[in-house]
């Protein structure tokens, strides 16, 4: 299809999006701030029917697999053109992390109907149940749709609430057998695209409202320990002590400073420590903690985990220190398919849109989808950085920017 | 009264002590392991009726101040002699930390009476209310006895188990005016005596059975927080981070090396925190920490709070954060008399006893007592320095020379 032909003078009805954003915002408002709807929660179901609804009142075919991930569907011939991303939130999260792609995926396929534009491709807009994780790692719908589960994980799995996974979907009607087998029914992809916010400082401090991205970082999670020994605090002298706290300090300052200087642009953070027995005067004699990295780079994410590792131990030995850890989630960078920037670029210029390439440090299922399909994402700015909190918030004209480039860049995947 | 006189062969019925250790110690067995104790819990409410009904059996004058300390009490003229401990516990403790001190106090008591030694001085067994905080701040019991607690503390304050003290007075029948009026009716002291198992590793190391202390550390309780951004762990650079826990871990590793080589023999322990809100990937925007500090010299002690939090306050301001502090607690440290210190080596040397002078690095009731008199204590050995756990222990050997050392102490400061 020839660039600024007819049909791509086509724009969303930013004012019907906005109203739908706000709507879908108010299913799971928590009275503690924010909007709490972690997938299979009463507010997610609520948010789920009102989904369906929309749906079919854009004259969508509408679907959901046994995953509880949810499809409204344009038909055509050949493989399939999806954009969508996830309406669960954090507990205490924002109105725009997931929403936002997959209401203005909505929005463009209903454009598309009202338009009657005809296209060669199927379209598809897609919800993915649970992006942010909070059953049994993150992705567990488009893991599923990809049959990438791992079935111990959904038999036996607990949430990150402590309850076991199989007594939330107890309540649900959903299944076991069902997630497992929710990949059965995918249709072959062309294509994934996701408009996503940034949920970092980078577009807001360039000054650009489009972000193309061009990688998604991998990361490496894991729970780890040191275990020394415990003791009063006022009768133990320092050089007798191994104080489990310490080590992790040591390992904290180490392994930030040693990914700083040697891998520029890959993460790593302790985001959790648990001091055991916790108290005034007892030195710690274990502590708890999880370690994550993450890198655009695979190379870079191998030498991460060989050297923080290394290091781990070395602090160990000389602290008279055991450390003791387990990998809870990893998952592998991906480049997207030039074709897929190359097409997101193009038509961003059509639209007279200043954008840049950036790298995703955080996960989305674009990078569980490229695996079956060219797999890209759009990006817009996040005011101040802001997002899983209830400050968490998008620039009006940006999102219409974003969601018009998402439009034009289906048509053109879809022609 | 010269030595070697007849009356300085007299001996502890070391049986008799260990089989009242033991019965004491079956009250308050927790099934989780060790025994949980609190002052005016159930347990510790049953305590003190069997160590009243123990103390009136050995012909002692009982009475029970306002605050719940109890005292046996064998009359003399002039000031009195006092020597005890503490039988409450921490959750999980040992039976003989505190337990010890009362019973070697009240055995000897005993055989003062039975082999009718004529003192100058009044003799009195003492076992002070909640010496492990579990309430309102250590030392509660000798503290009112002292006259030294805040009236708002007693009456507002919560204890470790998150309840308002008053709540628990109420169950008891204590009264905060009680405890508040305790030292009124304190008899006018000769000298404090504490007979206690050492908590740390010193005696055992040394092979040595016996412990005379001469300085009793004191200490600084501080609660601390740094505060600076929370923030998602993927999207947000290392560069523009500002990671509360990260200046904790730097604080932890500085200001413990800072401890070790400026202030050899002081120590500093960080035995809890908490980072929030404490997730994979959250960048900490907060972590709350406990920072303690102990020193038998005031000197150092007074340096160390400077250097400290000098030190803690360039660190939030290289890091980008806010560090904010709240004094817990503070207790000077204590010089034993010489008088006493004497009489303990003298005996100790009569009996034929190894020992050794030393610090205590712990906290104790007679450092509390040394406001009103000469105040002193004898330590054991904590083999493996295990205390305030279920593997608390004594070697019975090193009791029984401990309790005899207490005997011939008493007696001497009673003639």
């Amino acid at each position: 299809m020839p660039d600024g032909g007819p049909v791509m003078d086509i724009r969303i009805d930013f004012e019907r999006l906005k109203r739908d954003l706000e709507e879908l915002g108010r299913i799971g408002r928590d009275e503690h701030g924010g909007i709490s709807r972690p997938s299979f929660s009463p507010a997610d179901l609520e948010a789920r029917a009102w989904l369906r609804k929309k749906m079919e009142a854009a004259g969508l075919g509408y679907r959901q697999d046994g995953a509880g991930n949810q499809f409204g569907r344009l038909e055509g011939s050949g493989k399939t053109v999806m954009a969508g991303s996830h309406i669960d939130t954090v507990p205490q999260g924002g109105m725009f992390d997931g929403a936002v792609g997959v209401l203005a995926a909505l929005e463009a396929a209903r454009r598309i109907v009202e338009e009657k534009v005809t296209l060669a491709k199927a379209v598809e807009v897609a919800s993915f149940t649970d992006e942010e994780g909070n059953l049994v790692g993150d992705f567990l719908g488009s893991r599923a749709f990809m049959g990438l589960l791992d079935e111990n994980e959904v038999r036996n799995g607990r949430t990150s609430f402590g309850l076991p996974f199989r007594d939330i979907l107890k309540k649900t009607g959903f299944t076991a057998e069902g997630i497992l087998a929710a990949h059965k029914g995918r249709p072959a992809l062309d294509a994934y695209i996701e408009l996503h916010i940034e949920q970092g400082p980078v577009l807001e401090d360039e000054g650009v409202p489009i972000g193309i991205v061009e990688k998604i970082a991998g990361k490496h999670y894991r729970q780890c320990a040191y275990v020394g020994e415990s003791g009063h605090s006022g009768t133990t002298p320092l050089e007798l002590r191994h104080d489990a706290f310490l080590g992790l300090a040591d390992l904290a300052l180490r392994a930030t400073q040693l990914v700083a200087t040697r891998y520029y642009g890959s993460v790593l953070t302790v985001g959790k420590a648990a001091l055991h027995p916790g108290a005034f005067s007892v030195i710690p004699g274990r502590t708890d903690f999880t370690l994550e990295f993450r890198s655009a780079s695979p190379e870079a994410l191998a030498a991460i985990e060989k050297d923080v590792f290394a290091l781990a131990e070395d602090i160990a030995a000389t602290r008279g220190l055991i450390f003791v850890s387990k990998v809870v989630d990893k998952t592998m960078p991906v480049t997207v398919a030039p074709r897929l920037t190359g097409i997101i670029e193009e038509e961003c210029r059509a639209l007279g849109y200043p954008s840049m390439k950036l790298v995703s440090g955080a996960g989305h299922d674009a990078q569980i989808l490229a695996g079956a399909c060219d797999s890209g994402m759009i990006f817009i700015p996040s005011p101040d950085g802001i997002s899983h909190a209830p400050g968490e918030r998008v620039d009006w004209g940006d999102l219409e920017k974003g969601a018009n480039l998402l439009l034009r860049t289906i048509i053109r995947l879809a022609s």
